[in-house]
């Protein structure tokens, strides 16, 4: 995977921004966070789509990653394991759930943590949505 | 405030546990631990239910404080900011999001860990989840 | 109130429905159901409505209380349990909540049945759904 | 599939309303706009109700298109943009919201227009709710 | 498919309470429940969770059925008709629905009951989330 | 209010993009749309946010109207018209939903158009978030 990924990654970062909104700064610096957090899954939801809405994939770069992100105040884990916590709350995003449960093995969160993390989110959403989020953990784990 | 919280969190544990359902331990694991996390504004949302559905109280006491809360393999201080990010996302809670930011910033959480655990949910929830808390997080730090 | 109510009823009752799409009977039917179901607080929705949005009121007359609510197959008092239910896990509705907790008590539920009812929600919408539910249900018996 | 659907429609078009609910018109209204609007997919999930819960594909032609769709004051293309947005947003109705982007192609906006819609919604959903409906959009686009 | 539920209830049973929580009646309490309401699927529910995370399938046999389901004041098939209508309103539980659907019909509830508990959410949480939920109910009778 | 608007917009296009970020360009274009579209409402939302999260509002200025309500594809009247829509659906929003149905008459929506849009999210939010939103039309028509 690590040849196909080096390709997306080429073209990804090969994607000129749209005119008029020249930014190469936040989007390289959203392209090494993407890199280093989520590593090839995130990179590979960028990719998949330059066909049909690119520039929903470089907002995730310059925005999601570039600013938000990058941001000082919070540790990159902290923030991973805050984005699992809500997804498992909101209950309608568990493909986004599992790119970032393997981002949170990545920067270092143990499966326990992402277990707890889960766990924690009971009392305030509800077992069912525990329940989705722990199925999506088994799957982030087999992959990662 | 100490002495009305003091007969309030008499009052709570002197609340008995509903007769079948006896688990000192866990009530008391629960109350030390809703004590030392959310402070008078947690157990003031317990005492209130008193009058009208003593057992939600009892449930938050037991179940949320003395099972979740008090579980190893995730420190408190992220339990409870994941807590933030989880009612930050959802949308629905904003009494419950001003207990939970005041909480964190008991356990040791700074207010710009907070604030940035808001900002990390613009992209995963939008701009109005995170204004909206924003909002809660200027109410809960002035009655901090 | 029933004076007022019986103006309020009346100018309803009166109001015509929108040329092209006469249904008198569904439109009667729906407002003997809404007076027996939801009382003066339904009817003061509906009249509310005049000013801005009429047609909403009078879909709410017609298709929530003429079709739906007069279906046969479900007692009138669990499809209320059924929506207090609903209304407490979705967590956006409190004034609506509110209205059909007093329509319960008006057809036939015990402030127990309600209160159980929000209670049956914790697991599956967590604490912060039925504790904002029963802060409703305190406004609804107080009123009721 | 044209065959097909003429005896979904035939059938769908000879189930009599049920008895003390008749409107015809509404009926038949609703049916002429569904057909107009949502073509052969729309007429195929009022279909597959009939053997489970038939008023349920009843209320969506008489209401959802009879009623609503039908209303003056705002146009058909913008109605279905209107509701691409909000099933973006809700991020719960996948199957509803492929057919009304197949449905807002039908009744003359660009794929660019729903691209662009989904897009609109990132600022307030979120970047998972566009990046579902994305992947929507491209099942939509397939199959249109 | 009983001697392996049988074995899943042995195997379920047998699992001990984490040190320091003992509530043997609790969780003997919950499990007897789960068995009477929910059977085969129920549990089946708690036993897939032995692997990644057993407190779970715990907490829901301790909490959501040693003490919820157990409670006086609310039979227990509107307690079941109360969840399906949350679950469909909600919209992101649709395996929860369709454990719930089934226990529904074990507990008493029939099959019109279930499918009016739907219909009955229409007005409150729109077509999409009724749609679905007969979708679920669907898989649920077949499977029943 | 003119005035005092003048203040308020000076002082927020004043502010420096936190270093390292810089994109003026994409500032100044945010800001210039945000004057254009939501006048002195949403300048207002971003002003506030100076004490406590001034880059959440300087990414509102940036990423939502620099970045996306500045897109080509769609024109901005339905773009507003949209995004009410989906706050119509989504329910937790009022605050901003208000200023977005100003927004949408400063663009050239006329009040009809408006309250038509709430009226579509009826068959797919249901009564209780359309109703909720015509609260919030009749206090953003009284205020525009």
């Amino acid at each position: 995977m690590m040849v196909d990924q080096c390709t997306v990654m080429a073209g990804a970062a090969a994607l000129p921004p749209a005119e008029g909104s020249a930014s190469p700064d936040r989007y390289q610096r959203g392209l090494d966070q993407l890199r280093a957090i989520s590593g090839p899954q995130g990179a590979a939801v960028v990719e998949s789509l330059n066909d049909i809405a690119p520039d929903l994939g470089r907002y995730i770069v310059e925005f999601a990653y570039g600013d938000v992100f990058a941001r000082p105040g919070l540790d990159v884990k902290t923030r991973e394991l805050a984005t699992v916590a809500a997804l498992t709350a909101m209950g309608t995003a568990a493909p986004q759930l599992k790119v970032h449960m393997q981002a949170a093995l990545r920067v270092g969160a143990s499966r326990q943590e992402i277990v707890e993390t889960v766990m924690q989110m009971i009392p305030y959403a509800g077992f069912p949505a525990a329940l989705n989020a722990i199925s999506t953990a088994r799957d982030a784990f087999a992959a990662a």
